[in-house]
C-alpha cells in the first residue's frame, strides 16, 4: 500500500455542480479521485479509529424532541459572532493542505466558502498564501488557526501578516501539540507533498511525514502563550481542543474570546471522550463568557441542530467540505454548505425552532441505547 | 436509479388471500411488486433511517413479564373510542396515495379495514374522494387526516366535504409542516403520480415531489388551527405528531380531543426520539383526560401490547397494511389485521390481561442492554 | 421450505460416543440429522426469536469475579431436593415429544438422565407411557410436567398413574395455556407426528399443530389448580413459567411445593424478559421458602454457575440434551450432562466456592456493556 | 483440525525487524508462521472468549479526556520498582513455555525485554532453565512466576534456584489452580511439546494436556502459601489474579508484597469481568499500600494510560510479546515496547501528563454506550 514518493502526488482539478445526496456520498466519492496517501490523510484518523467513528455515533446519545403547534415557518438560520453577520451557524473548520485535495487548495475552498456567506477558517498549514485565500474570500470573514512555532520573532511576524490580510480572530490549535498515532499514514507512508507557506520560516511541510511537521511546531503549550497571541495581536482568540470545564476555565481566564470544542476529528487521542460528549460540559463551564465554536463528527443538519442545542454557538465542518472540494471546486464547497443548511432548516421547523437563539433553548433527551 | 418519469406508474392490482407469516414477509415481497419509487416513499423515511429503524428495536426498551395464574381464557380485545365500538385497539393510521400501491388505492383499503371491524383514517393526500372512501367503508368509523391549506376557506370546504361523508374525528397532522429529508425519494427521483382530490382546490399533486406537496399546505401551525377546527367541524380533533408532555397540554388546552403520539414512521427528524420512547411521557400527562393514539414502529401484537401498556388507547399501524393493500387488495388488509389480532390474543392470554383494560394495568420491565 | 405431510417422520436412531466441544456444536450437528420440522419445532421459538436469543446473552448481563486464596480442591457438586440427592445441581428440563429427535424418545433420555445420577422430568407430551419411561430411569428420581386436562376426572387419573410409577413431584407449566407465537412452525407446516400416550385421554398429538395440542388442554389456570393438584397428588407441585415476585408469592400462597423460573425457552411470549433477568427478583421473593429451579438458556456450566448465584437451587436444561440424544442416545445424553459437569467444577474451583451453598453466598457483577 | 502429534513441533526460527504498524498486525501475521496448536493455546481463551474479547473492548468502558496549555513536553515515562529504575512502566508479563512461538524461547524474549529496559517475568512453565534466562536478561530486572508444587520440599528447591539466579519478586499465580475450558486446545487437540526445566522436580511437560500440566500443580492455594513464599524467599511477592477488593486486602494480609490484577487474558473463566473493569475496585483497596500490576486485554498504549490512570503501577503485556518474539526473535521483542512506548508517549503529552505519576492523577471518563 506504501506509496514510495507522494511527491509526484496529483490533486484533481474538478469546478462544478456535484450530484449527491449527503456527505456520505461525498466520502465515498471522493474516495475514488484524491490519491490514496491524500484521502488517507484526510479521511483516517488515531489508533483503531473508535473516537472518530464515536465522534459520529455520540450524537445519537442525545435525541431531538419534535415539537408541534409552535407557529414556525421559514426558520432563520442567521447569526453573528465579534460583530460579522453570517447566514449560518456553520464555519469551515481549519484543515491542513487543502492542496490534497484540489490544485487550487484553500483558494478554491475560501470562495466557495465566502458564496455561503460564512466564516473559513485558514490552517497553518495550508497550501496557499494568507494573500492569495484572502483574495479568494471575497470580504467575508476569515479567522487564522496557528501552530506557533517555537521561536516567538516568527510567531510575530506570522501574526502580522494574518492581520495584515485581515483575519478577524487567531485559533490557537491546543490539541495537536503532537499529531495523534495516524496509523493509515504509516501503511500509505504518507509524507506532506505541498509547501506550507504561512509557516515556511519554521518548516517546509514539502516530504515531510507528520510528525516531522508536528514536531517542527511548538509543543509546550501553556496559558503563557494565549496571552501572547491576544497582546500581541489584539484579536480574540479561540482556544482549540478543549474538552473539559477545567481547561475551559483555564483559557478564559488566561484571555481566549473563544472556546473551541473539538477533538480534532478523531485524528489525536483514540479512546477519548467523543467529542459531541464534552460539549455541554465545555459549554456550562463558559456559560457564555466568549463563543464556543464545536467540531468533530459534524455530517449532517442534525448534528449541527444538536450541538446547538448543547451550547455550541457555532459548528465547524471539515472533511466533508474536503470531499466536496475535491469533487466540485469552490461550487462544491457552496453545496455543502447548502446540504447542511437545507436540513438544518428542515429541522428547525420540525423541531419548533424559528430562530438560532430557540435551538439553544432546546433540550435534548438522553438515550442510553444507541 | 432515478426514474426519469414516473407518470407513467403502474401499481399493482392484486386481490387475494396472501401467503405470509410476519409482516416482515409483507415487506420484503412487496418490495418485489411495488414500481421502486413508490416503494421507496413508502418504506423509507428521514436522513440516516435511525429513528425509523430505532422506531422498532426501542420496543425491546421495555419488556412484557408474563403472568401466569390468572385464570385467562379467550381475551376480550374489543374496545370504544368517541362511543364507537371497534373489534380491536388497532386502527388505520393515514397514509397518503394508497393508489402507489393498489390501483384501487383507499377503496380497497377501506373495504379490507372496515371487514376488520375497525377505524379507518383517511389521508388528506389520498387518491380516492372522500365519497369513494365513504362507500367502501361499508359502515365502519372513519377519521379524517388533515393537512391544512393556507386558506382557512379552502379549510372551511374539505371539512364540509368530510363531514357530510361521516367522518367521525379529525386528526390534525402537525409534525410534518414540511417534509422531512428523504433522501430515497431524491436517490429514485420521486414524483407523487396521482391526483389528490381531498385537497384538489390548493395542489394536485401529480407530477411533484414531496417537498412541493408540503410546502403547498400550511406551515405555521398553532394552538389556533387546533380551535378552528374543532369549532369549525364540532368533531373531536387528534394532534398527530405529539412526543412530549408540554405539547400534549398544550393541545388539550386548545381544546384537542385527542393526542396522537407518532413521530410519523421515522420520516420527519432523524435523530429524534423512537416514538415507543416518547409514548408514556405523554399518556402520563394526558393523564386519560383524551383518548391517545400511537403509531410508528408497530410490526407486531407484542409491540401492540407493550403500547397499550405504555399508555394507549389505541395503536395504529400504517406501513404493513399498504404492503398488504398491495399484495392483497382488500383481503390481503384484512389479513393484517388479523395478524396482529392473532398475537396480540396470544401476548394478552400469555401476559395475563383478559381486557385491554387489564393490559393498561400492566407495567413492563425497562431493559437497558437492547 | 412446508413438508407437506411429516407423518412419514423418520428420527434419528444413534447410540454412542459423540465428538463435541460444546452445545453449539451438538446444535450444529443436530441440524443435520433431526429433519427439518422436528428440528425446527425444538430449536426455535416466538416471534422474531429476540427473547431466545437475549436468553443466552443476558448471562453476561451479570459477571463472576474469580477469587483467590481460597484453599479450594474438587468442588463438590452434589444437591438435594425433596430428601432426593443428585449428583449435581443441573437436571433435566420437561421437554415435549423426544420421539422427534431419537426413536426411543424419552427411554433413552430417561436411560441418559439417570447415569448421570440426577432428575428427569417426564413431559405430559411425551411420546413414550409413564411405564416405559420409569422403567428406564433405572431408579434415578423422575418428576412429571403436567398439563391439565380441562377435565378433572382425567387429571385424576393422570396423576394417578404418575404418582403409581414413582414420580416424585408435579411440575405444572403455567407460562403455555396456548403455544406462543413460532413461525419457523407456520414455516415448515410442523404436525406432532407421533403419539402421546400421557394425556392420550384428551388428546393424540398425532398430526395436530402445536396450536391444536394446546388448545386441548386447560387454558385458564388458577391458584386452584395448584391447589387441586397438591391435594389430589400429595406431592409437591412446582409452578412453572414464573417471571416475577407476584406470581412466585401467590403460586407459594396456593400451595406450590417449588418455584420454577423460565419463559419457556424463550417460545412463548417474545418481547419478554429474558429468564435469567427474572431470577433474583422471583428467588428473593421466595425468600427459601420452596426450591427454585430455573431454565431458559442455560447453554454451558458457567450459565449453571451464575443461575445458583442468583437464586437457583437447580437449574434444568432441554435443547442440548435433546440435541444430544438426536446425536448419541442415551450415551450422548450422559456426555452433555458431563459437558456441564466439568465447566461447573472448573468454574467453582475458580471462583473460590466449594459447595453448591458456596455459590448461592456468591455475588455476580452488574454488567450495563453487553 | 486436530493434530496427532503435535510433538514434531516446529517453532518459528526469526530474528530481526518486524514490518508492522500495530498489535493485530503482529496477531495476524504471528497466525501464518506458528503451527495450529501453538497458535491456538498462545492466542485463544477460555469458552465462548467473551471475556477475552471483552478485555479489549473494557478500555472503551472509561475515556481519556485530551487536556491542553498544560506546558507538556517529552514527557518522561520512567518509574521504579522495589528499587530498580526502568525505562517505561510497562513489563513482560509470564507466559508459558516461549518455546511455541521461537526455537529460542525465553532467551530469546528475555534479551528483547532488557534491550527495552524493562522486567521480564519468568514462567514457572518456561522452555528454558533459570540459568538461561539470566544470562540471557543482560542485568535487567528479573521477576518469576510460580505455580507450586504440591511437596513444600520442590518449592523451596525452585525458590532456591530463583533466587540463585536473581529474581528480584516471585509472583504466585493464584487464579489458575486449574485451567480453564480452552476449547480450542481440545479442537486442536494440543499437548506441550516441549519441557519445563524449572518444574521439571514435578513434572515435565512434554506430551501433556493443559489439564494434566495445571493438575500437577498445587490447587488449595491459601494465604498460608504467601506467607511460605514470602518468608522462605525473603523477595516481595505478587499474589496474581486479583480482582476484587476483598481478595487484595486477604493477599496484603498474608503478607504479599504486590497486588497483580488480572483475568489471566480470558484464559481461565469466561464470563467472569473484564480485567481492566475489576482495576479501580482493587488498586482503591490496595491504597498505595503495594505496588499494583495490571495484565489482560492491553494491546495499545492508550491502554497503558488507562491502566495507569485507573490506578495501576505497572502494565504487563503479553501476547503481543509473544507474536513479536514469533516473528522477530528478540528484536521483535524490542520493537513491540518501543511500539507500546511510543503510544504512550503521545497519549502523555496529548493527555497533559509529564509523567507516570501525573498519570495517576487523571481521571477518566465513564462511556456506557461501549
Amino acid at each position: 500500500m506504501k506509496e514510495s514518493n507522494n511527491l509526484n502526488y496529483v490533486a484533481p482539478n474538478n469546478e462544478g455542480k456535484i450530484d449527491f445526496i449527503n456527505t456520505y456520498d461525498l466520502e465515498e466519492m471522493a474516495r475514488n479521485i484524491i490519491p490514496t496517501g491524500g484521502y488517507g490523510y484526510i479521511s483516517s484518523g488515531a489508533g483503531d479509529l473508535w473516537t472518530l467513528e464515536q465522534n459520529i455515533a455520540a450524537f445519537n446519545h442525545k435525541l431531538i424532541v419534535p415539537r408541534v403547534l409552535a407557529d414556525i415557518e421559514k426558520p432563520d438560520m442567521s447569526t453573528t459572532v465579534f460583530g460579522d453577520d453570517i447566514s449560518l451557524p456553520i464555519i469551515m473548520a481549519p484543515v491542513a493542505s487543502h492542496g490534497l485535495a484540489h490544485v487550487n487548495g484553500e483558494v478554491a475552498t475560501a470562495k466557495g466558502v465566502a458564496a455561503s456567506k460564512t466564516i473559513f477558517t485558514i490552517s497553518s498549514y495550508a497550501n496557499k498564501s494568507f494573500k492569495e485565500i484572502s483574495a479568494a474570500g471575497n470580504g467575508a470573514p476569515q479567522w487564522f488557526q496557528f501552530y506557533m512555532s517555537k521561536d516567538n520573532g516568527i510567531n510575530r511576524a506570522i501574526l502580522d501578516e494574518a492581520k495584515s490580510n485581515g483575519v478577524k480572530s487567531i485559533v490557537l490549535t491546543a490539541d495537536a501539540t503532537i499529531g495523534g498515532n495516524r496509523e493509515m499514514d504509516k501503511r500509505t507512508g504518507f509524507v506532506f507533498p505541498l509547501g506550507m507557506p504561512i509557516v515556511a520560516a519554521y518548516q517546509s511541510g514539502v516530504g515531510q511525514n507528520m510528525d516531522a511537521v508536528y514536531g517542527s511546531s511548538k509543543q509546550a503549550l501553556s496559558p503563557r502563550d494565549v496571552e501572547f497571541i491576544a497582546d500581541y495581536s489584539g484579536l480574540p482568540v479561540f482556544v482549540k481542543g478543549i474538552q473539559c470545564a477545567t481547561d475551559a476555565h483555564a483559557a478564559i481566564e488566561s484571555g481566549a474570546g473563544g472556546v473551541w470544542v473539538s477533538n480534532h476529528g478523531g485524528r489525536q487521542v483514540d479512546g477519548g471522550r467523543p467529542a459531541f460528549d464534552s460539549l455541554k460540559e465545555v459549554a456550562d463551564a463558559v456559560n457564555k463568557r466568549v463563543p464556543v465554536v464545536f467540531d468533530s463528527g459534524v455530517r449532517r443538519g442534525t448534528h449541527v441542530f444538536k450541538a446547538i442545542a448543547e451550547g455550541a454557538d457555532l459548528v465547524a465542518i471539515g472533511r466533508p467540505v474536503i470531499y466536496s472540494l475535491a469533487l466540485g471546486g469552490s461550487q462544491g464547497v457552496n453545496q455543502v454548505f447548502d446540504f447542511f443548511k437545507n436540513e438544518l432548516a428542515k429541522t428547525m421547523q420540525l423541531a419548533g425552532t424559528q430562530t438560532i437563539e430557540d435551538i439553544k433553548k432546546t433540550t435534548l433527551s438522553p438515550y442510553p441505547w444507541s
